[in-house]
């Protein structure tokens, strides 16, 4: 396994922009790394209650001699929402910004998406700098450019594509980060190991007998960089989902149900995914044989992160099956699943019955995880 | 002058896309045709309660065998907002519209904007179908990719750049079009010919003789399709106005200021881009010498086409100042202006000062229009 660097980047080529993932510790204090990105002379920071005390006064110091405004939302999925986009709107206006500005994303997922929507429609597009805190946002949401706010219907329903001019990943906001959710961007990290088996899973495997789930591997910063590096591969061929970035969606379509149907309340993101993984590898043992030892081996990866992989008793499954039906893969009126014929070795589904899937996720009940 | 064939075809070649503006009579009965630009199952036609009773039926008649779906939202700009967008994704979650479903904008610029915006953002993009029925919309607002929503702070303020899979420019809806929309449309007719000169302007000026302010001119199908042609080539450079694209806003300035101080209400966006048309001449004429006679020939043509020039006196002028400022043109805190060095040379200024801005507002003052 290669060293790894102090700060490692990754290029990032579509065919209309090209930018870089920087990953490495002391990011956030780099005010001449961040500087070089915004183009013009505002800035607007987006962060949560949680972020704020932690590492908007030294970003805000990145931008001295800047016209620097930021605004602090409350934490959690559930403020992706039309409201919290608004006040950002709201905000930008009330200070000036132009369309020359400059959004910064400081926060997990939830900052990094309403941040990019938001970048994406002020004035038809503004400069975007992702800056990460969370494990799930450093190996997934950051990357890629899918930008996004909830709709009380479903999980991501109103967003857009729309790439950042750069990501930078601080390995140290992972410091300060709660384990649950660190666990939580765990189950993305496990979907490249599903997605991709090989060297990427073997180290995956051995960072988790490793303490991995606690935060203390030191394997963690090449996962990361591994992460990055999947996905920026998957999305450079097809930025746009019209055919292999859906392979991204693994355990995202029952997951993604799951989160709109306890209102975005319940589970964290990677928590609801978690699961959604296990009901994903069921589905493919019950259409496609993936075999019993694979089935048991994404549980016990799953179990080995302290990631819940049940669906709770409590959940009302026909209600389920109306969320699972809102999916954004469906296509022609076909629901469409990401399954597994072997670890490593993914597809795009269309003959999932509802009856198939009503006995998995039967299959898939447990005790409230 | 090229004889105008019953049906005409631009096409639109971008890096990323490439697609038709059809210009004819008929087209809205053209079931073959219009279902050519469907590519899922699902169809969801936005349209007004004014269009919906003329047109709704027959267009939702060549989608038969599809799912169609169609929501009637209420007439004007004041309607190009938050709360219209969200009508239209709720709807579109109710009647469990896919990604792959297509919008389909029967209307004119707002129908079209609003739409667009929808069809842009539901799942981070669906297919998008033009039919603008206002002369405004088939020479303006339907080419481009431009989509937008209003804030109650500045017009067009949240958007996003979204190309249709087709624009079909039916000229039989100017039958039913109100004069006042239809001379609204010809600011932007005007605007062209002040963009470009040469032998569109003099077309331009035989038909405003010629009876075009009550839409009887036999000119007007080339006059749609070469201002259709003027856009697409500057679209076709600028898509995302890097450049040349912003001179398409000549007039727009002022005129979106008004109408977003009058709560896009007291004017059609027409108008108010015709009250902006003149005072662009007038500060040409201050800061650069435009010469007089192009100010008065400006002038003469839009009130040929029975279009306002002056603003009102009731306007507060100070409160517009602060409109301006909030201009999407803005750069490094630089108000930018569309100016014009003579008829036909148009260029992107960042001289203006407030004090030439407020002596050429007071010029522009006049009786109520």
């Amino acid at each position: 396994m290669a060293k790894f660097n102090p700060i490692e980047t990754l290029d990032i080529q579509l065919p209309h922009k090209h930018y870089p993932i920087i990953i490495g510790q002391g990011l956030l204090k780099d005010a001449a790394r961040l500087r070089q990105f915004v183009m013009g002379q505002q800035v607007f920071v987006v962060t949560n209650e949680t972020i704020a005390p932690l590492y908007l006064e030294q970003v805000k110091a990145a931008f001295a001699g800047l016209q620097c405004d930021s605004l602090v939302l409350p934490d959690g999925e559930a403020f992706k929402d039309q409201a919290h986009l608004t006040l950002i709107y709201d905000e930008l206006l009330r200070c000036h910004h132009h369309r020359d500005t400059t959004l910064v994303a400081l926060g997990g997922g939830v900052i990094g998406d309403l941040t990019g929507f938001a970048a994406a429609t002020y004035q038809r597009g503004t400069g975007f700098i992702q800056l990460p805190t969370s494990l799930l946002a450093q190996v997934d949401a950051s990357v890629g450019g899918k930008t996004a706010i909830n709709h009380p219907q479903g999980k991501n329903m109103i967003g857009s594509f729309y790439q950042p001019d750069a990501v930078l990943i601080d390995l140290d906001t992972l410091q300060t980060l709660p384990l649950r959710e660190f666990r939580a961007g765990l189950a993305e990290v496990i979907k490249y190991g599903l997605l991709v088996n090989g060297a990427f899973l073997t180290r995956l495997d051995l960072a988790l007998q490793d303490g991995l789930s606690d935060n203390k591997s030191s394997l963690l910063p090449q996962i990361i960089y591994d992460c990055c590096q999947i996905k920026a591969n998957i999305v450079q061929q097809d930025e746009r989902e019209a055919g292999n970035r859906a392979l991204l969606n693994l355990g995202h379509t029952i997951g993604h149900a799951l989160e709109a149907q306890t209102q975005y309340q319940r589970w964290l993101h990677g928590e609801a995914v978690a699961i959604g993984l296990y009901c994903a590898a069921l589905l493919s043992h019950e259409l496609n044989g993936l075999n019993e030892a694979s089935v048991r081996r994404v549980e016990r990866m799953l179990k080995q992160a302290k990631l819940p992989t049940n669906i709770p008793q409590s959940i009302d499954q026909d209600e389920l099956l109306r969320f699972i039906g809102q999916d954004k893969k469906i296509k022609n009126n076909q629901l469409r699943f990401i399954l597994m014929r072997a670890i490593g070795d993914c597809y795009l589904d269309n003959q999932v019955t509802e009856t198939i899937l009503r006995t998995v996720l039967q299959q898939a009940v447990g005790e409230d995880s």
